[in-house]
């Protein structure tokens, strides 16, 4: 018999179908002229070096966590019953691993092609070359749901055990922050010494070939931005699906079915990914179109179609239309905060405008002023995800009613079993979201192609329009993947207090006037910012000696200041500071996080694990709306500027903008984007430890639980 | 027969002879010379007009809380058996604003005396010039204390009514949040306007007369330092001894005593003065002293001296020893917290030499070191309050069990007795914290008196080592304000539970996994934020004002550049528009804090309100602690510069840190300060009004609750 849920497996082969056919698209198109097919190799041959680095140096990582699930995960092998669990756990790790590291290998192969084949497109005009850029993300958006939930599906296909899921899940994300760390490190490094020497202290333009720094600042572009944000979104796309799969168990058992709400959120993975691709089809420009209009209408059809198909699969499934709804709360809280992201970094309205004008008041007001509004952008999404989950909790909670009488905790089971749909809701678009995502730096290489392979001014003005469209999109996206990260997070949490209680009878409180629960939560709401302000000194690290050394070229190579014909800079040495030194500096924060866990729960048990988990969430959603929207209206404001406003290019206030779009780019690029990996990673490994948190603790032991 | 309770009343008056007796000491100094006198007579002149404006503006506001608080509060005044109940609390409600602004007014008066007279002293030398700057500081400390503790000793004694000590905090909070907003939106708008257009534009020194805003940043310091911490620590200590009272009444009916419990807090605070006169007293530069030496060993003593009499009168009073032990929990955790502090922001430490250094890469890396380094500090405190706050719990819980059989909630309300119990420790040496506090912008303004009454490189060198020790000395006591606060609310939170209980019978969950908290949390946690927000961008635009201003009169009067001799500038101007400015802006941010605040509690009911409060708190703390040391760092990484480090004044790495300073300014004395204040103003809010949400309220109305 046909069952429903082999509807995911199904779409995710035909998405890794139809990223293979987007990628000969875009791999079929010219690659211009052998200038342009010098840098743009440059830029490959140093992006796929990093990422190859990157992965031998986490493989050992694996390997050694690898190990400690297979000793120790659920129980001590020693001790269990079932010592295959642990090797399940143990190997399903290492298969989430490889699938995230595979989803961002091929998408920045893709983005590396793309990019200079979207640039000579631009001399043609925007379409074609709008498509390319489009259609290179759609490579990354497509891989990424295909190949997480055709993961997620083998995994369950074979163990039929959402605790397998779990381990993939952890893998996923475990990768994730270590390639958002060290991508973000590596970008930023490069973009804010480029910019430091070349724009603030010797006045040449952006993207100048005289720059020793621009061939890094493209790759740290394609590391950072499009593998690691794809490393991101697959990661909290695989634990959205992961936290129902678990909450599903427990009604399942309740319901007494076999399956059904296990395999609701595969079916409507399935069905996302569907959606994404038809939107992804749809998405390109017309005549009078623009590209950013071609993006914005791509995700409405992604969120329609997706509304219908599922209505439908419900309907027919005889799925209660509850669970529907709280899906659907989750599509519609997702645009929302999106366009609300939208608002404060846009060109068009208040705060970035009133950031650029007071940045004739220098840059302390440039900062004061961006950080604020930054601010403001908090609450607007905050109040968004609240609503979806109180909506989502009440909406499905009354499915319980009927069996609280035999399971009192039934309506509660059901209740965050829709908190969890909100998020698979909020992130079935995500195939489209990534694909709109890494748009963005694909053509802002494109954008450094064209103005280093002199292609003319023409073509850097359409390039310019495409980059543009793709700023916008990078600000609407990473305030929807920070959402639909704090969405899976509240859905994790539910998931933990279920595992605890299916494995140990534990009820863990998540009461803020438990003592432990209260100093977790103290503890907790400290770590997002620890681990923000380690990845960002090490920008500041990396940065300081990678600014030296494009000093010390512009000092000694005789000629390059002038551009004299024939004379080049280093490129390659300044590639090699930024890989190494985001390689050096990409562990400590990520293991300083993992092992703060480890002692929170094996001090203080999980009621300290609860509450350190909703302080990570609560103070990381803050500092991540906050770092995100304010690098991008310190970017968007220096772009204003540069349009002539307030001054333009080369004015004072044009300097301080610059210095707001460098103090931004680490915000929004390595700490804002990475926070949200972080807290995943913190809740997976949570509900993996969480039976030996019970177990084992030192409050226990000490007798003053 | 002597009730013990009493201590608090006589100590208190003993607190406010003993300011007059320093009062005067420092009034029959030598005031300096003729144009010392001018100068201090303007900055007098200036702190009194805008005090006096400024509370004017805010008996309007006062007015008009009373006249809803007398309508509504605790019941409808046309449907409650116990009218009286409403009189009493508004009538508290206005005495606690008279008190708040009553404290400000002393301690601004003696601040503005004792500046000019400790730069005159300081021709002889350090020490007597230490004690007159401490001394008028001490004046405002004990004027705090025993102005806060007699006033709530009054109430206390006419109601025997907590409830009306509820009011009697709610004034002095509300009242302390304009002052705070007005006070930091004033200094900073003078400090960063002075030195941007002085320091960066001009290039001439800091406080220099021809800075036509330089009596404006002396007053800012007057109104924003003095007046605005003194009514921010009021406010916290007020609201510590009014929770343990409200949680006092619980334990009382528990344990059927009669005013036992609610009177320990006062008794614990009337020690807690005299320990903190007895600390005053000892405060003095010995031979081979330092100014920083001397204010640390005050705090010990008094911390030493305080926990000696309270365990003495707790024997004597034959008070459970572990009641004693909570409160020594929290002046442990207190003094801890300003330690590390002042690792974060002092010049001898990692933090502030690596953020100087990172000054030489350009303005943008000195803003994210310096932040970056202001995020690592949030946790350590964090850490500090949580265990503090547990171990008080698990102290004091078991007390409760002997009752647990009949009221079971009896060891929980121990237990968070307990917790409030370490915060009333925590502040009960406020009074030397303040003195040491306030200290600081006195000894800031003899700096510049000194410079601008010409009083020669010696005496200024003095001066700079008097302020020196301020500046550490309030990054210390700001590190405790905030820790104080943090404990003070989480208190609150338990008597809001306690009030809604004794109410209604209603038990308000903290239950982060029922949706009302949890969407109350999400909402809550980003309201310190916006209100951050609001202040800063307050300043932003009051700044931008007051540079053109600035700017016009180095253009316009001829020969003020150059410093020909009687070219004034017109300070009045300046000084006008930051009062403006700051009478403007201050009302909209605290208005918008309450309107929400009532705005959650009448759509979501208690339990939202209970998800808001957490919220706000965790979220207050970081960014409190956030902005505050990296407001301080930056401060002290300039300061480092100037004594010579990285090229010293006038060098690139100068001109950085300059704007690495200016961006903290707000932080640290507009923004940071203000967040404990309307946590508190929020928590008190809530009490209040506890009893009509659970009446009135939308979920409850639509049935969904």
């Amino acid at each position: 018999m046909f069952e429903p849920w082999l509807i995911a497996p199904i779409f995710a082969v035909i998405s890794i179908l139809m990223a293979f056919y987007f990628y000969r698209y875009v791999d079929k198109q010219d690659s211009g002229t052998d200038r342009m097919k010098e840098i743009a190799g440059a830029i490959r041959e140093g992006a796929m070096a990093f990422l190859n680095r990157e992965y031998r140096t986490l493989a050992v990582f694996v390997a050694i966590v690898a190990v400690l699930l297979l000793l120790f995960i659920p129980s001590p092998i020693w001790a269990t019953p079932e010592p295959l669990k642990n090797v399940a756990t143990a190997i399903a790790y290492i298969f989430g691993s490889a699938c995230s590291a595979l989803a961002g290998v091929l998408g920045m192969n893709v983005a590396t092609k793309a990019n200079t084949r979207a640039a000579y497109a631009a001399r043609e005009g925007l379409n074609r070359a709008f498509l390319i850029g489009f259609r290179g993300g759609a490579v990354m958006g497509l891989a990424v749901v295909g190949v997480g939930l055709l993961g997620i599906s083998i995994v369950y296909w074979i163990t039929r055990d959402p605790a397998a899921v779990l381990g993939f899940s952890f893998g996923a994300s475990s990768l994730a922050l270590f390639a958002k760390a060290g991508g973000g490190i590596y970008t930023k490094t490069a973009d804010v010494s480029a910019d430091l020497v070349g724009k603030v202290e010797l006045g040449i333009p952006e993207d100048d070939p005289r720059n020793p720094a621009v061939i890094a600042d493209n790759v740290g572009d394609n590391v950072g931005d499009v593998a690691g944000m794809g490393a991101d979104l697959f990661d909290s796309y695989v634990a959205s699906i992961l936290a129902v799969m678990i909450l599903g168990v427990a009604l399942d058992f309740i319901t007494k079915s076999t399956g059904l709400f296990i395999q609701i959120p595969l079916v409507f993975a399935g069905l996302g990914i569907l959606a994404s691709i038809l939107g992804a089809l749809t998405v390109r420009v017309g005549k009078k179109g623009s590209p950013g209009g071609a993006l914005n209408a791509g995700t409405y059809v992604t969120c329609g179609v997706f509304a219908v198909l599922t209505l439908l699969a419900s309907l027919y499934l005889k799925y209660d239309l509850r669970i529907w709804g709280a899906a659907i709360v989750g599509v519609v809280a997702g645009v929302i905060i999106g366009i609300t992201s939208d608002y404060f970094t846009s060109e068009d309205k208040a705060p970035v405008q009133k950031t650029a004008e007071a940045s004739k008041s220098g840059p302390a007001i440039t900062i004061i002023t961006g950080f604020s509004y930054g601010l403001r952008s908090i609450l607007p999404p905050l109040i968004g995800i609240g609503i979806a989950a109180a909506i989502a909790y009440k909406l499905v909670e009354p499915l319980g009613q009927q069996y609280a009488s035999a399971i009192p905790y039934a309506p509660l089971s059901f209740a965050v079993f829709g908190i969890a749909m909100a998020a698979v809701g909020m992130l079935s678009i995500v195939g489209l979201i990534v694909s709109s995502d890494a748009y963005g730096p694909i053509v802002d290489n494109s954008r450094s192609l064209a103005e280093q392979g002199n292609l003319g001014e023409e073509v850097i003005k359409v390039a310019d329009e495409l980059d543009a469209a793709g700023n916008t999109a990078k600000a609407i996206t990473k305030g929807f993947a920070i959402a639909a990260a704090g969405l899976t997070v509240i859905a994790l949490l539910a998931a933990f207090q279920e595992i605890v209680r299916d494995e140990t009878g534990v009820v863990t409180s998540f009461n803020f006037m438990s003592p432990w629960v209260l100093a977790g939560s103290l503890i907790g709401v400290g770590m997002p910012a620890l681990f923000s302000a380690s990845v960002m000194l090490a920008v500041g690290r990396n940065a300081t000696r990678m600014i030296d050394e494009i000093r010390r070229q512009f000092r000694e190579i005789v000629g390059l200041r002038e551009g004299k014909p024939g004379v080049k800079p280093d490129y390659v040495r300044c590639v090699d500071i930024a890989a190494k030194g985001a390689l050096k500096e990409l562990l400590p924060p990520s293991v300083i996080a993992i092992v703060v866990t480890l002692a929170v729960g094996f001090i203080g048990g999980v009621e300290a694990v609860a509450g350190y988990l909703v302080g990570n969430i609560l103070s990381g959603l803050v500092l991540a709306f906050l770092m995100g929207n304010a690098g991008g209206l310190w970017d968007n404001a220096k772009k204003l500027i540069e349009t002539g406003a307030f001054g333009g290019k080369g004015s004072d206030a044009h300097k301080a903008a610059v210095v707001g779009d460098t103090v931004g780019d680490p915000f929004k690029d390595t700490a804002g984007p990475s926070i949200n990996t972080m807290i995943t990673v913190m809740s997976l490994m949570s509900s993996l430890f969480a039976v030996l948190f019970v177990r084992f603790n030192l409050i226990g032991l000490l007798g003053i639980n």
